[in-house]
């Protein structure tokens, strides 16, 4: 089989790393010249092409870009002469949107799915080949795609050692927000509340594994960032709320010097690790 | 040399095990009858007395209990008799109150240290041998320290391979609001946000790397942190606020769907692994 991954950033790179085995041929697309040619330099793919060119030959088409991207990438698929079983498979970070503007010639050939797994690196050079190995994939609508595609990705889902979760795209975007969307701006907003302080550096040299921890969100692309939160603004802002809800339950209970009640508080949140 | 350490737990297993052979004894002190015993089992002490007992001949006494615990301990230690050049290394998470409590004959003995490592877990079996290895170590006030003690508690520190930062003990307290007791709060709020939704079972399956990170300081003692808070309060609420400004002006942006803006404040966040 021929895969096509549009998209040779992290994700996109890692999928053809991990995948170099499973494919007779890997070809790139990528609208960034230089990522481009890093990713033929350091072996992500075969060779590189145009969406139109790769979309006549390609089994598989991964669609490893940003929320827009891929609903544009869809509208001009839509219009191509893709193989009949033709394999679409998005990495999204939202569902609902892509779901809903995927054209409907073509929304039988698309798993839309949503890999849980990342670094906070980007472009062809942070690749890795086990990003995606043991971690879960979200899968969407399943009853929305052609029964062959839905077969050939989960074989493929399989290959990468992922452990796959169906889910409504609806619901995994709300999901989404609480585990991974309201949390960067929770990073960030650390990070800019310790830059904001007169003697930063001298706070930083305080740094510990849980600082470190709290704020590496905070080093993600801000770009790719501000897309995911707008497209997701709504679920966002819910998240948000119901985390500034706790903060200030615990706050008022400092203020109020209700310590044994802050206690309770922690040891429910203990219960987290439990279920996870 | 001989060593007391008072308090088995994470912090005072981990120094025990790192010093074993910087140390001809290391005899080990705590309330807790089972520490007592899994720390003599583990190897962790070479024997276990009494404050008063251990204060005869040791050389050294770490003091590695929570901070109203090493009050009590230095006011104890000040109506004993001690060895006029008795170190007294204390490892309280916030410094004033225990400079300020010192009794005054014992104040040159004591060197009022803070050493930035940790693990969410506790007890002596979460005692690791490089628990301090490359860390930072706090030293606060110490011309209130006497020469010697100080000259001895560096070697300590040198051979633990620690990198030590001199601070006054006010400003101590202050940064670590900013670098680990709010980091605390806001991953607790993380954490209960998520348990509080009715489907947190089905949200926690998409916990990726992330998630992980931000929720993991949520898995700390309560007990021990409520104790923390209680003494670092004003520092604490002054953080607190400092990052409920920051996750304002996010919620505002995303509200108004000011996304360039937005983009520019993510920037901002990315420039602390510059300094950090």
């Amino acid at each position: 089989m021929v895969c096509a991954v549009v998209g040779l950033g992290l994700m996109g790179g890692s999928f053809a790393l991990a995948t170099k085995n499973y494919f007779q041929k890997i070809i790139g697309i990528d609208h960034n010249k230089s990522h481009q040619k890093e990713a033929l330099a350091l072996g992500l793919v075969d060779e590189i092409s145009s969406l139109k060119e790769a979309s006549i030959v390609a089994d598989v088409i991964v669609l490893a870009i940003p929320i827009r991207g891929i609903i544009n990438a869809l509208k001009e698929l839509s219009e191509y002469n893709l193989k009949k079983e033709s394999l679409i498979i998005d990495f999204g970070s939202t569902k609902e949107t892509i779901v809903n503007e995927c054209p409907k010639n073509i929304r039988k050939n698309l798993v839309a799915s949503h890999p849980m797994a990342g670094t906070e690196y980007s472009g062809p050079q942070a690749a890795i080949a086990d990003l995606y190995k043991n971690r879960v994939m979200v899968v969407c609508n399943i009853e929305e795609s052609g029964e062959n595609q839905l077969k050939k990705a989960f074989d493929i889902f399989k290959h990468l050692e992922m452990n796959i979760k169906i889910m409504d795209a609806t619901e995994h975007d709300r999901h989404a927000a609480f585990i991974s969307h309201m949390p960067h701006i929770v990073s960030f907003s650390i990070a800019n509340a310790v830059l904001k302080q007169e003697d930063k550096e001298h706070i930083v040299t305080l740094a510990a594994g849980g600082f470190r921890d709290m704020s590496r969100l905070a080093k993600s692309n801000p770009h790719m960032w501000r897309d995911i939160f707008k497209e997701n603004k709504k679920n966002l802002l819910n998240s948000i709320e119901a985390f500034k809800s706790e903060l200030k339950k615990a706050e008022e209970m400092i203020k109020k010097e209700e310590w044994e009640k802050l206690c309770k508080w922690m040891e429910t949140g203990n219960e987290l690790h439990k279920i996870m």
